[in-house]
């Protein structure tokens, strides 16, 4: 009952273990076919497993009596063969030493072989950097993940999750499962929907985030929970979306948000440097909302480089030129950022950045070059000299520089330049890329009007601590309430996002009001977890971490499908088993729902 | 921007910590009060937090000026009301010493307190062993978590999942994520479907298991993956069965079946001998499928007893009692159980016993009483003297035991002998129930004939490998072919199963073949899998370990709702938020799907 028994050969070694030391030993190593080489009479493959690679050479004159059964086998195997290889370790002459590969300096001299399995020629090379369409990449996972660098990228995935939980541990969260099989909740993104055979009419949702249950556990007294969720979304998808992903939730009571930040860049800034061996400085910066909407025109900044925004309203507001003065009139901002050394960029390399900035919304691009002979800029003769010096001053602009300004609501003015700004960073290389910018954006906004619906919404959830000190403008000016909500962001990615949580009844139901509720609504809504939290609630909060996403930007990689074993594509399929698929009518009759559209209902 | 902040008092110790190291500190604490007590003009209550109970006394003579609002405050506390409560702590006197809680020897003499949250009076007390209904605990989940017994379930359950990832992982193995929107399988148990949005008509399916996705990433060369992973049935529920379930999924390859085994025995006893402090003897004892079936009439034996079941086929084949006389001509079997001591049961007692044993499809318990003056049964005269002595002899039989015997089909034997042994060995307390007897079931049949269906079906599934020696006979009589599968077994629990897997695409086809597909049906149910074991797929196999059901032996529970933090009701309901629940229209439509029956149709 052992199934390798019908093979004579046990592992004893892996590939990418063999040193120096080793020589003279004689091994058992399984594993892939690498690639073969002939040499004369002599035979040689790259063997490979999850370890490494080393070098096996089938030298007939050192085989022995088998020697020719032996070579006959290796002469069969091709790319891509499951084989197991006894062999001796042997020194490699001085001149055949590899030094690209921690085996380099060996070879395993094969005395036996053994096939456990052939494999056919495979779509791609097993190998990085390969120029191979993403879809087929995703057909053949399989194969993609046996590349060395996407086997990496798990083992580094493993880590980083690894840590997180022993960190936590240390610190005495306990790590708690919460359903996925839960009830589908308003005021959230789209859920994706279970029907329930045993309750017709009836459906469960999958969990958009544990945000519920984890309160719930902290009324439970559970004081410090975490756990690695899968949590799901069917919203549409981009690069940087998948309908499901892993979130590191935490949530905590009785503790200060002080404190409880400090713990969160600790766990960042210890896993950064025990994975990546990169000293992360704390306290991580603490931008307000305001300031890095101000600075930065976004509020996850990439604080790698500078090129910030600077407000040239005041300057601008009287002068000649009516674009500008009109749009302060109105209530507007005029903005500028500083294109270092850009000054030579020609029309077309402009028209471009104009182009790019219309896309978020800007309705044009005014620009200035500071030359040697002087300002080049099609808007100069609007200004004064002192405005000009003022503008000049204001982005601390030298001989060289392009300034790129809009004009426009403060909310185009930020999407607009801070695009562009990232845009520039990246082209003009200034981002450090092997630095990593953590931040903190904090005091975001507790609500926001909803001009369809005609009411205030939560931007982050309707549970979400108003700062104590604009509690009274809950009632008065609910758009000017800042939330207890943070979110830490790294290099320009929001990678966490939290709040404390309104734990008092009075604040909850002043909540529901500027949400536009009445009790009854509120309670028709959130009945269950309302009555929990009069059972002695503790003042709690916490965090949520996107996995995929920090795995991502530490892995280095653009697309968070690189960091997911089986990811799908932006339509939500997986390309290699074809989910989703036609079930039988046997399957949704025992769900009492009936598919309403055929697929080529839908076509016509 | 703090969410305590319009709180003065800052925790700085825990409840449970506090000893008699501390007389003299000044301490800060935060929690629930579990109990008030007035004594005179003392006011005593007990704080409970995470950690535990200590004694708070807030005695007005001793508080200093603010003395009056700090009782009123004190006295105006109920149970569950959350407090922080700053004091010094002081040695108790001897006389009122506690010795039930780790806390007994102090108390903490209350300076300040501050009420953070009121409470409504719980439907329950917060404590151990209460007889509340259960819906009632499902309903108030939130506050039944409170009570320390469930608290410590989900510390161990934290701290044993957390030893098998340190385990696994200094094991090399990587514990990878697979997805949860899977493609719908076929050969399995009933599935959980999704619908699509984006895909109008189609589904994916929550998976039954990462079975496939394991697989593939040993085709990929992971060589040893783990993954705690939740897994969906909707299949009826039982009070061992839940609709979701956290499964210890584990996968390798190159692996030879004993040494598997025994790291898996070595994860098992190493982690009940960390987290309870037994010792598991290893190796675990082994039993084929066949033995087990035999002498326990079962294939999850609980051997913390003995009560064998016992072959008397051949001494009763030729003899005057019909009933064994046939069932053993028509090739069914005769087999009995020795009850120790239990001669002397009543008519009435043996009439429960039979009235169990046909719930199990026995048609008849027959019986004989080892008494003083001789054997006492209804059918001892249909035997000859040398028959009875055979029948003692087999069953080891003394003075004052009570033998039960069943005739029948060797299934039904089984399943009566069986349960009627276990309902026995426990009603006579035989099983040591601080015992944690493990062992393996092994050499499982590879296929059972499904008379629905007309052809055989896999009884693990249809990636089994048979074991090697009856290869030769799945073409010939497929019956008799055993796998190279096996179960871990836990004191009459199957805690785990596995198999090594079919990796060889000869065996794959022969499988199919016995399963009576052609190769064409074969690719249409399991294409993706089917190619991928074309590229160089290594020999491996694993094992599913069920967590819930560990976790409920480990923590002496009765029930799995008991080691789940938000379980579900028999019906797949949570009662706690009412999932499932009615969704709106336009979620439904969105899904391309229409609900076919509302509840009061169905009813009807």
């Amino acid at each position: 009952m052992n199934g390798v028994s019908r093979f004579t050969l046990t592992r004893d070694h892996h590939c990418g273990e063999l040193r120096i030391d080793h020589v003279g030993k004689t091994v058992v190593l399984s594993g892939w076919v690498q690639r073969r080489r002939d040499f004369g009479k002599l035979i040689f493959i790259d063997l490979r497993d999850r370890s490494g690679i080393v070098q096996v050479v089938f030298d007939p004159e050192l085989i022995g009596t088998e020697a020719e059964s032996v070579m006959e086998v290796a002469d069969s195997l091709r790319n891509e063969y499951v084989v197991s290889v006894q062999g001796k370790v042997v020194a490699r002459a001085e001149n055949t030493i590899n030094e690209k590969i921690p085996t380099g300096e060996i070879e395993v001299q094969a005395e036996k072989i053994e096939i456990l399995n052939a494999s056919k020629n495979p779509p791609f090379y097993i190998q990085d950097h390969i120029d191979v369409e993403e879809n087929v990449r995703l057909k053949y996972r399989y194969l993609d993940l046996r590349r060395p660098e996407m086997l990496n990228t798990f083992v580094l995935r493993h880590k980083a999750i690894k840590f997180i939980r022993d960190f936590l541990d240390r610190e005495n969260f306990l790590e708690v499962e919460t359903p996925m099989l839960t009830r589908s909740t308003p005021e959230g993104a789209r859920d994706y929907l279970v029907p329930s055979r045993l309750h017709p009419g009836e459906f469960y949702a999958l969990p958009q985030s544990p945000q519920l249950f984890k309160q719930l556990l902290m009324v439970s007294g559970f004081e410090r929970y975490f756990q690695v969720a899968r949590c799901f979304r069917d919203e549409d998808l981009r690069a940087d979306r998948q309908p499901e992903f892993t979130q590191l939730d935490i949530e905590q009571s009785f503790m200060s948000l002080p404190e409880f930040q400090a713990l969160m860049e600790r766990l960042m800034a210890e896993m950064f440097q025990h994975l990546l061996g990169v000293e992360i400085p704390r306290p991580f910066p603490r931008l307000t909302y305001k300031e890095a909407m101000d600075r930065y025109g976004s509020d996850k900044p990439d604080i790698r480089f500078g090129m910030e925004l600077k407000d040239i309203s005041d300057v601008v507001a009287t002068s000649g030129f009516k674009v500008f003065r009109s749009t302060v009139e109105a209530g507007g901002k005029v903005k500028g950022i500083n294109a270092k050394g850009c000054a030579g960029y020609s029309r077309k390399q402009i028209d471009e950045l104009e182009q790019f900035a219309k896309r978020y919304g800007a309705k044009g691009l005014a620009w200035m070059a500071v030359n040697e002979d002087g300002i080049k800029s099609p808007i100069a003769k609007f200004f004064t000299d002192a405005e000009i010096e003022g503008i000049l001053a204001n982005l601390e602009a030298e001989q060289g520089d392009l300034l790129l300004f809009v004009a426009d609501k403060p909310k185009v003015v930020a999407d607009a330049l801070g695009n562009l700004r990232l845009k520039l960073g990246k082209e003009l290389g200034m981002i450090d890329e092997s630095r990593f910018a953590f931040l903190w954006i904090t005091e975001f906004p507790l609500l926001s009007y909803d001009e369809e619906e005609g009411r205030y919404v939560a931007e982050h959830h309707p549970f979400t601590m108003p700062m104590w000190e604009d509690l009274d403008k809950l009632t008065t000016s609910p758009a000017e309430v800042r939330a207890q909500a943070y979110d830490m962001v790294l290099n320009g990615y929001e990678i966490g996002g939290g709040s404390m949580r309104i734990f008092r009844r009075e604040i909850q139901e002043a909540m529901f009001q500027a949400l536009g509720f009445t009790m009854e609504e509120a309670w028709d809504k959130f009945g269950f977890l309302l009555e929990a939290f009069e059972y002695g609630t503790p003042p709690h909060g916490g965090i949520a971490f996107g996995i995929d996403r920090i795995l991502m930007i530490m892995a280095g990689r653009q697309s968070l499908r690189d960091v997911i074993a089986f990811p799908k594509t932006s339509s939500g399929t997986d390309l290699m088993t074809q989910a989703p698929s036609d079930v039988s009518e046997r399957q949704w009759r025992e769900l009492h729902i009936r598919p309403e559209a055929a697929k080529e209902e839908v076509v016509k």
